[in-house]
């Protein structure tokens, strides 16, 4: 393509730079890694790629942040032709192709993946970032597992009845996967794990919140699915609230509105952010550069072959795009649309260089799985026709199945299968430590008179 | 004893309160927990106890925080006449028999454990911490890995020979077990570990710079072991320099005194602090309320029965005190002088509720061992007679057997064995992942004309 095989230069090779490594960067360098026609260079602003899908359990302590992350360097470490860098895009020159970073480069390319992934948004309303900590990174994770921790702490050291049941009330926004998990899996840890750590308070009667602005939780599920979901989280003690949205939250409490248009505040010192993604700002650079179009949460609209229109030389995959799928949806921000738009846009560079041209994306949809709690979930898995459909224990077993046979590494795998075999039978959860920040603040600081 | 068992209040059991649940306050803890003539409550400014043994695992990336570290609320929950508390005890009244915390209390007590441990000194250089952080906390062990990985980083992406070689230098201040283990591992990580995940670097050039004040390292163990420990660092490619004093310490190079007097500047940008230990603040505080003596790491040189001169209610033990062992030299700072102290604590302040006196504190030593790189160490184990003195392999056989045994948590256990187990055969390392601060800053940062 472009004449580049036969340009002069110290690479030889066609240069393939891959911006982010989550699924869709590190699926897309892997299926380079095997073809010494080009030459691929990952950047990633974290040296770890994470197993997303897992990162509540790491926010509710029961794995380690090193059971779902490996280093990008020695995943890749066997691909001769790949070069992992440390560093963070912050601008591209679409003339000259090449690829700002924060701190050095530039770095050319001939062919450029934008894989840089997605953060949460707040609708605009990014003053609750600091009160509502969203989930997408382990650092966020982190923050997560010590405030739940903290709260409960505070709680137990609490002699005022109605602060200490601000400290043990949680309301999870957004009741998406990751929503409906993070609920299903506070829940269980108020019911089981901690119930005998405490000696003031009894875990039992914490609250567990789950506010979605949709009619629904679980809203790409079917509908059966959704409310077979609901019966479940409100089986092991959650709550949930649907046709209700978000009006407000500062650090003590949440403002909602109602399904007939009352508005309620609920006091709470716990608050987590599940709902809507944005594209990272390099996506937003990179559509800026080129003019793509990009939908509502700055997704750039890719092409059938997922290249950017006007520039085939340049590709967006998993949640920097919108992946054409069925006629009214596309691909959901899921594991799979990442690794599947990854391994997709690697083939369309390595077919060009051999002058042939792939038919267009598509999209095979896996299924989806959603776990609540210790034993339970919902799936919806089409092509294991009705068994694919399932409640109750079957769909946690087919989870664990699942989310076990794709992490990454061996070792891993067998380490985070005993810690879960551990924290089933004796109900643990190992990793249930408060690290970072400063402990005391949050506890030691002055409430305003009731 | 002073009547308190007769007292009427609340709480009719003998109220022994625990500062600190590191190895002599979970120790003292455990042993007066199966006695319900007492009430115990622990306080700590961390939900978890931390094998620290292995802190330097979590340094450089063998093993996860969650490995080594477990919430007391869950080792304790068993006990029924124990409180776990979160919270830093930062003064003591002595007269009223009160501990304030910091952001609450106070916490009346019948017998008070000072068992708040130790955190480094740097000899009156204190800004030195922030370019020379030490080994003692789990935040100092993940920011020592952050440190350690972005050095590799940045080497890979710095053209410069010069400023690279300054990246792929590192020096640990203090020969003590400390040092040995974090220069062992981190030659063996240039070494072994991330030798083919690099592209422009060779990591096994990397300079591992071990300085030692005094005329040699390990000065506790025998002189023999002393020179195995060092042969057998330098034959995995670190450096040892006894007799140097480390006289200055910038972002970007450390100042050393050779043994002749002469002064030299080694270009460094990763320095590491395992020399000296000061006794915690609390420590301080207890001291200068009892008039306690102390020595130079401001440890509180308590009686024979570990008590506090003059202050029978109050004991320290473990990093807090001078433990008494033979004429000219106190107990050693590590796990087992904790233990063996906690135990005893808890047993002076049984003994004397039944009107018994116990005799004095007598240490047991069990022996020292250091592991040096993968698969090599030394060993001091007077009890196991000449077969106690062990080089290389045998000594890591005999590392891995003790600390695997002493770990707390069996899921920990089987993880930490599925995990070295892991990394042994694949020389891999698992954990290296840079979490917390933002990444770049420290590539970033402007040189100075060279």
């Amino acid at each position: 393509m472009n004449g580049e095989a036969g340009r002069a230069g110290p690479l030889p090779a066609h240069r393939v730079l891959i911006v982010g490594g989550g699924f869709g960067g590190l699926y897309a360098a892997r299926r380079l890694g095997k073809d010494d026609r080009v030459s691929v260079t990952l950047v990633d602003r974290r040296n770890f790629h994470l197993f997303t899908p897992l990162l509540y359990q790491v926010a509710t302590g029961a794995v380690s942040p090193g059971d779902i992350a490996q280093p990008l360097r020695s995943i890749l470490r066997r691909q001769r032709n790949t070069t992992v860098l440390l560093g963070e895009a912050v601008g591209v020159d679409v003339d000259k192709r090449e690829v700002r970073l924060a701190d050095g480069g530039p770095l050319a390319y001939d062919s450029l993946i934008v894989a840089s992934g997605a953060r949460f948004s707040y609708f605009g309303h990014e003053g609750w970032a600091k009160d509502a900590p969203g989930l997408k990174s382990l650092d966020d994770a982190l923050e997560i597992r010590r405030r739940i921790l903290i709260a409960f702490e505070a709680a137990e050291r609490e002699h005022d009845a109605q602060r200490r049941a601000e400290w043990l009330t949680f309301v999870i926004v957004g009741g998406g996967p990751t929503g409906v998990e993070l609920a299903g899996s506070l829940a269980e840890i108020a019911r089981d794990t901690l119930r005998r750590d405490f000696r003031s308070i009894d875990t039992r009667s914490a609250r567990i919140l789950l506010v979605e602005a949709l009619p629904r939780i679980l809203p790409t599920y079917p509908a059966d699915r959704s409310a077979s979901a609901g019966r479940q989280l409100e089986r092991i003690g959650a709550t949930v609230r649907t046709g209700t949205r978000v009006v407000d939250i500062d650090d003590h409490s949440v403002g909602i509105e109602r399904p007939d248009g009352t508005q309620e505040r609920i006091p709470a010192r716990t608050v987590l952010w599940a709902a809507g993604i944005l594209a990272s700002s390099f996506v937003a650079t990179v559509a800026t550069a080129t003019g793509a179009p990009t939908d509502r949460n700055g997704r750039i609209i890719v092409g059938p072959d997922l290249t950017v229109p006007g520039h085939p030389e340049i590709l967006a995959v998993g949640d920097a795009a919108v992946q054409p799928w069925k006629r009214d949806k596309p691909v959901p921000g899921v594991a799979q649309g990442g690794i599947q738009g990854g391994k997709y846009a690697a083939g369309t560079i390595l077919a060009r260089l051999s002058g042939e041209t792939l038919p267009p994306f598509h999209y095979q949809n896996r299924g989806d799985v959603a776990v609540i709690g210790r034993l339970a979930g919902v799936t919806d898995i089409p092509w294991l026709g009705p068994f694919g459909r399932q409640s109750g224990f079957p769909a946690w077993v087919l989870w664990l199945t699942i989310h076990i046979l794709y992490l990454i590494g061996f070792a891993n795998r067998i380490v985070v299968v005993v810690r879960w075999g551990w924290s089933f039978f004796t109900r643990g959860r190992g990793s249930r430590l408060i690290t970072g920040a400063p402990l005391l603040p949050p506890i030691e600081e002055p409430e305003p008179p009731a």
